[in-house]
């Protein structure tokens, strides 16, 4: 034990920063996600599809439906951050402080932070692949629409654009008011076929997940079995985010299923 | 602020655990890794591919050359824990006494835990899948070659199996002494046309990137560039794992680029 306390605690890297920005693993993860995001999209603008991934007005995890495709031309739909966009510099700045998140310091973020950003491993090359082949792509954030120019260009600095407010960039608020992500989805739809969606997060796809009654295990339930688990890594694409966000959630209970748990037998006296 | 402190603190549900085996996100990023493993394989055995995708005794990182397949009948090589195994019983017990990983206690788990497992979401399918098509499903894992027959009723419960040591199931110490997997990977070489591998380590697919003078950044730009970024999601396959490993490294000059830094411009005054 140190004979005096250091005058203050130098913050670790949490784990989940390691893993996402600073692994071989957590980059060879998005890789595979956008090779099989590329594949998949290339290949379906191909097949020319009947039904687009984006679920119709009225849809529930029980019954979902999807939105026909008619003869629109093609889109894919992408969250930004942590799916586009590695935000290095504002984790960084929440990490080495200490602290946690803080929606004043993201929005100053937002505003000046562009240059700090990089693109998520394989996504540059993913989206020129999928814009060389006629597609559109267009992104769907709830960065603030007070911020769109910034948010271009940090997307434009990191290789991914091009990305135009109210056409190619959809932020929150636009549409319908709120982070609801659906309306926009729905706003899409109305002018595109849409292919692919990517995103870090279940509200990255529908608005269903995020029901406030959905426990952590239903929610998962929900995602993992039928109808949806057939879409993971075909037409829905996710990319493993473990430093933030409504999948870091649950107590033990939501967590480790009771008929799953283990003790060390030689527990206390082991210690 | 409440009057007295708890008596105990109670440990919190860390959050790669939160994201690994509770969240929807987690479960749905292994289906989509298993989804691509599954569909590879299938196209792979259909093609009779000239090399493996193990790396030929010799390779480098900057020169990698690979096993060549000759008529060698098909298999794909797993490793077990957070690949094919979800370890929920381990992990509750670590977590719940808030206490770190111990080997000790990790023993006994392979020992007696084999009830507490579930398969990795996606695994069982696409297992069921892969040896339907004739493909020989082998696992190398560094659990401990004494505690095999626990580890392939572990397997063979959570719907894996089978696994039998020495011919389907490698374990640490097999074939060659230490936790390296190279030489088991050679020896299922010499028997089989490996056309795929799935894992949650860099290990898991060469030794190369646990040579210990490689630099956390070296280790993610090997994995993430020429010539091994082609492989991810093509015969390489990453489960994402925030909970441990190699993986979880590094202080902020490893994780953070100095160039993609930022600092909230209302820094101090704004806390």
């Amino acid at each position: 034990m140190p004979a005096a306390a250091a005058p203050a605690a130098t913050p670790a890297v949490p784990a989940g920063m390691q893993w996402l920005y600073g692994s071989g693993e957590g980059g060879a993860s998005s890789i595979q996600a956008y090779h099989g995001f590329r594949d998949f999209v290339l290949a379906a603008a191909r097949s020319r599809p009947v039904n687009s991934v984006v679920l119709a007005e009225g849809s529930t995890l029980g019954a979902p439906r999807f939105i026909p495709c008619g003869n629109r031309p093609f889109a894919v739909i992408l969250d930004v951050d942590e799916t586009a966009l590695q935000n290095l510099g504002y984790e960084y700045d929440e990490a080495s402080r200490g602290r946690g998140y803080d929606a004043a310091i993201w929005a100053r973020y937002e505003q000046t932070g562009a240059a700090a950003v990089a693109p998520m491993p394989g996504a540059a090359t993913a989206l020129r692949a999928v814009r060389d082949a006629g597609i559109i792509v267009i992104f769907n954030s709830n960065r603030l629409a007070e911020n769109a120019a910034q948010s271009a260009a940090a997307l434009e600095g990191a290789g991914l654009g091009p990305a135009r407010h109210g056409e190619t960039l959809f932020l929150k608020g636009d549409i319908a008011p709120g982070s609801e992500k659906d309306p926009r989805r729905a706003a899409v739809s109305a002018r595109y076929c849409v292919i692919a969606m990517a995103g870090d997060q279940l509200g990255d796809f529908s608005d269903l997940f995020n029901v406030r009654s959905l426990s952590v295990p239903d929610r998962r339930r929900a995602a993992t079995s039928a109808p949806f688990a057939d879409l993971w890594g075909n037409g829905w694409f996710m990319l493993s985010n473990p430093v933030y966000g409504p999948s870091l959630r649950g107590g033990f209970d939501d967590v480790f299923p009771a008929d799953k748990r283990w003790s060390d037998p030689a527990g206390e006296s082991g210690q």
